[in-house]
């Protein structure tokens, strides 16, 4: 392949350049404790306009080691628990060179990376509890795997709607306080509009069930066409579970379906008690998003739509026009095809790094890991009780903590306070707390997703916020 | 970090099998042309099925030097044209191991990758011809980006939307015939439905712009809101370029968004003439959708959603509840954040991969392996025309060449040939092409988005079709 422009004309230079950011790349991840995020240098943007000239490996991977891997976002890091941020695994690099070389396209065909797929999507079917047949399909995230399912939910009570579109029909969701803004906007992509998601109260953090019933009563009357409820598994603000068991008893009641986003919380289905039964009844649900990239430590992106019936999953997705015809035998076979499971024709390879992962370091890891990060949760709580002028802002459930450092002051002066704690710290790299609102204050949050955080991050952060709290 | 489940207890080791991993994936690439697609072995499914105990690297590594790195879909080989598929390039391997590393999650906030992102989306921008300040976000794939680009445009008719749903507006949209399932798909998805997708009639291959200004002319008198047209940069089956500036004047007369599939066709920009002028006028859309990881060879997956107008990108997507504020200062700047710029709210790196390919062969690489495409295409043609029984299914007019084996045949027998052929050829390893239908017969169909293939690869497969044939 002598003179051509796009594969290496020199592969021993193409090599060495590869073996060297490969270590670049295993310092970053060895190293994590080491590089706290940092702010990003003012000229950054100048040093990556696209040049029109061939520049070759040499130079690009020198660039990519001195201007991208101390860019970053600082999530890998053992005190990170900004948002919800999965923190990666040397697992990941491994399963992308091979990913990148294969070059997989899984919207469909015969070939492992769909094989593998099926693989990742059975094990974790089974581990939710969902009956052996159901479907599934890894996405992005749970932004869109909560678009699919929303689909196929809608396509249950407007079987005609892929042809003839939603009309005039007014469909109503609900969904407790406290849900995430991915099923907003899935209402909203829909066309079915944010309005038509009703917000149901919660008791004791859970979503009320006799509200439930009486919001889809009304609605009923009032000419609309109930068709979702959402349960929460895992709560971003506060880490809270509604009650699957009695959500899923409600939908049957009420003839709606039963979408479960769980994101990040649907892995306290591989925990240890007392967190396992927080997502007790999920193997209910009608269809469930997950993520992989927040819990289960792999990078991003990669997510999951799980739903119960493949024919219902299918009616809402497949569609293969004459390009796309399947044969009997050669690369046209290996039905399924993904791209009748959800948005994407072209499908990239998220399979490969789940199987290594999980192949690499076994489940029980990530149990340890999962169970653990919400045993530091519940320590940061008391680390912030032990602190005089520090309160919670909610009892801790799960993974997430969220608090006020200055309690005694007004609530403008709090939330001031807090915001200004949370850019200090991620500034001096001690500590990544993001900020929520609650009871009318800013407050500190940290959703302890994070396999490298231990007992002695949690003590030195919260004491760095005792000490910022008195300047 | 000792005992420590999910980060190795023995770096040593995991740097050994991590460089042995990408010895293989790199000898993957560079044998590509030794490694067609073969069949999937039975017992796959079995070897991938998920190991419940923790394997290590070692074990992992051997397995998916095995199992995986053999199992690919083919369409890494210089003989690979079936569908429209990339190739792959060897800094995608590079480029992956350090967005492994760093493993940001693109949605938001203040590092690098955004940075990155927004300077590929610059790049692409200019290429396009959009002007400056028009918006732009990396997505899965064209499939995507077309969900995004109709929401803002039914927005701009709608801009109650969001809140309120579509109700009983009947919107219609427009496309010529041949137009990519995608669009169906989004009509579908975003409840419009695809019965209210006009399909427009082609002259000479393009789509008629009398015809269009009738049917939107009744769809109004009926009572429908006509929104939308959708032009296409290079159709599927065909490699065909509708006339973009006729149908920018066209939209502007008749008051619709313009959106350009250019999945792979948008590429033509930055080809040699007479290719590039097919895509001429392109610049004058409100949105285009396009693809990286077919026609700029980057691996799976890839795409942009390129739209004129921020304020109207942003208008569809922009949402950051309590728990996502931004800061001026710290981890939680960095604004415009990426979120407020699709579907997804956790996303992947995908600009690293388009950024190390453009730097490291330049863009002149890019132009000349476009172009070489397409000139291919034209070899292949002239190789069919000089077999006597062979016939082109329609001109070939940029990187797509379809026909039959056996002009001679009946209809019905001449499909069976051909998607024989297409089968024989897949399983010998020889060639992939796919099929599809025109005139009433299966044909055979070669989509050249190959940087690898060249002169002796089309001539050698066509012989191998005539061998064939004549079977």
């Amino acid at each position: 392949m002598a003179g051509h422009g796009l594969d290496p004309e020199d592969w021993g230079e193409t090599r060495a350049e590869a073996h060297r950011m490969l270590e670049a790349a295993l310092d970053q991840i060895q190293q994590a404790a080491k590089r706290p995020w940092q702010p990003v240098p003012e000229d950054l943007d100048a040093r990556y306009a696209v040049a029109a000239a061939a520049r070759g490996p040499q130079a690009v991977v020198d660039q990519i080691i001195t201007d991208v891997l101390p860019n970053h976002g600082g999530n890998i890091h053992p005190r990170f628990w900004g948002w919800v941020q999965g923190t990666g695994l040397a697992s990941d690099v491994i399963a992308a060179m091979a990913a990148a070389a294969v070059n997989a396209n899984l919207g469909g065909r015969d070939h492992g990376a769909n094989r593998m797929e099926r693989a990742v999507i059975d094990w974790t079917r089974a581990k939710m509890g969902l009956p052996e047949g159901a479907s599934g399909v890894l996405t992005s995230g749970t932004s869109q795997a909560t678009v699919i399912a929303f689909q196929a939910a809608r396509l249950r009570v407007l079987p005609d709607l892929r042809r003839s579109g939603q009309g005039a029909v007014r469909l109503t969701a609900y969904a407790g306080e406290g849900v995430h803004n991915a099923t907003m906007k899935g209402m909203e992509l829909l066309g079915i509009g944010s309005d038509n998601l009703r917000k149901v109260p919660l008791v004791q953090g859970q979503m009320d069930c006799t509200a439930l019933a009486e919001m889809v009563t009304a609605d009923r009357s009032a000419g609309a066409l109930p068709f979702l409820v959402v349960g929460t598994a895992g709560s971003v603000d506060l880490g809270l579970f509604d009650d699957l068991n009695a959500l899923a008893d409600a939908a049957a009641a009420l003839g709606l379906w039963l979408h479960v986003d769980g994101a990040f919380g649907a892995w306290t289905r591989i925990a240890d008690e007392p967190y396992r039964s927080l997502s007790d009844g999920i193997g209910r649900a009608d269809s469930i998003a997950l993520d992989f990239h927040k819990w289960m430590y792999v990078g991003y992106d990669c997510g999951m739509a799980l739903l119960r019936n493949e024919d219902e999953h299918r009616a809402a997705f497949a569609a293969r026009p004459s390009y796309l015809e399947g044969a009997e035998r050669g690369l046209a076979g290996g039905e399924p095809w993904f791209c009748d499971y959800g948005i994407d024709l072209s499908r990239g390879n998220r399979a490969l790094k789940v199987w290594t992962a999980l192949e690499t370091y076994g489940e029980a890891a990530f149990c340890e890991a999962i169970t653990g990060n919400c045993a530091l949760a519940a320590a940061m709580a008391a680390a912030v009780e032990a602190q005089p002028l520090m309160a919670l802002g909610a009892p801790v459930v799960s993974n997430i903590c969220v608090f006020t450092a200055r309690s005694d002051l007004a609530p403008e002066t709090q939330s001031q306070v807090n915001a200004e704690i949370a850019q200090t710290l991620q500034e001096s790299g001690e500590a990544v707390f993001s900020t929520t609102r609650g009871d009318g204050r800013v407050l500190l949050r940290a959703a302890i997703t994070n396999h490298r955080s231990r007992a002695e991050d949690i003590q030195a952060a919260i004491e760095a916020v005792a000490r910022e709290a008195m300047r």
